[in-house]
């Protein structure tokens, strides 16, 4: 099984700092400061916690909850680490996705997360009863960022957040 | 033309940083902490030079120059943001690249920089002079990080970042 991304959300200070120690990972963005602290580590001087953002590490799989799916928007900051560890997305509360189904007979993913598809490449696949393939792509080019898998038609929703 | 990715370098203090401001774009880390200064920003005092680590925006045409092509590492530690703005990568010096030629009559290039590269995905294609079509395939799941035109054979260079 592939490893999954690390998810922090915004949250609120109390939240993520009790006596100036962090109750849980927790990312803190300052301006142009970010700092990465672990659980049970003090929050640095120079933070003035009233101008300061918590972003608190979360389960991957609700990342769902953080995002307005009749909007198609994010409705709160979250940073995405990638499986790899080198890789970082930031996303900001407002920022549209495309939210897009996937939905067949037979069903099978090609575009993982952390992937990015244009819209001349199919991110997913899938067949219908009479054996009909076909290539699902995205309206505009994006970075796949979470995949949902659901038990309802239509299984699974990809969640690309589009090129401006 | 496709908006280009920023690159940033390690480099010294002394060519970031003149009587406690930037002379450039920079990007300075100490241990947890990370700053985005634009230029002629002030140095934030909790940053103890001695111990931070500092990294100045570079033309992203020069990622070549910090790569050993011999031994296929970094050299440097960088930091790439890619057009979207919102994914950064992180690579360090000493982190093992695989450098992939693309060569051939005609050349297709199909994964851009920012891709994840699965074994089973083309990232470019060639065609001989007879008219075969070759599908070029990397040996590892990787990130592009950087596609080098040259001008001599073998044309173009692919700079993958595998994941462990």
């Amino acid at each position: 099984m592939e490893k999954l991304p690390k998810l922090y959300v915004e949250t609120t200070q109390e939240e993520c700092v009790k006596d100036g120690k962090t109750l849980a990972e927790c990312v803190v963005i300052m301006g142009n400061v970010e700092v990465w602290l672990k659980e049970n580590e003090e929050l640095p001087d120079f933070i003035d916690p009233s101008r300061a953002k918590f972003l608190k590490r979360e389960v991957y799989d609700r990342f769902y909850l953080y995002v307005d799916r009749t909007e198609q928007k994010m409705t709160a900051d979250v940073i995405l680490v990638l499986p790899d560890g080198r890789t970082r997305i930031y996303l900001k509360k407002g920022d549209e996705l495309m939210i897009l189904p996937v939905e067949g007979f037979t069903k099978t993913l090609i575009a993982n997360v952390g992937n990015r598809v244009r819209t001349g490449d199919a991110f997913a696949a899938v067949t219908t009863r009479k054996g009909e393939v076909h290539y699902l792509k995205p309206p505009k080019t994006g970075t796949v960022v979470f995949i949902d898998e659901i038990t309802n038609r239509p299984h699974y929703l990809y969640y690309i957040l589009p090129e401006e």
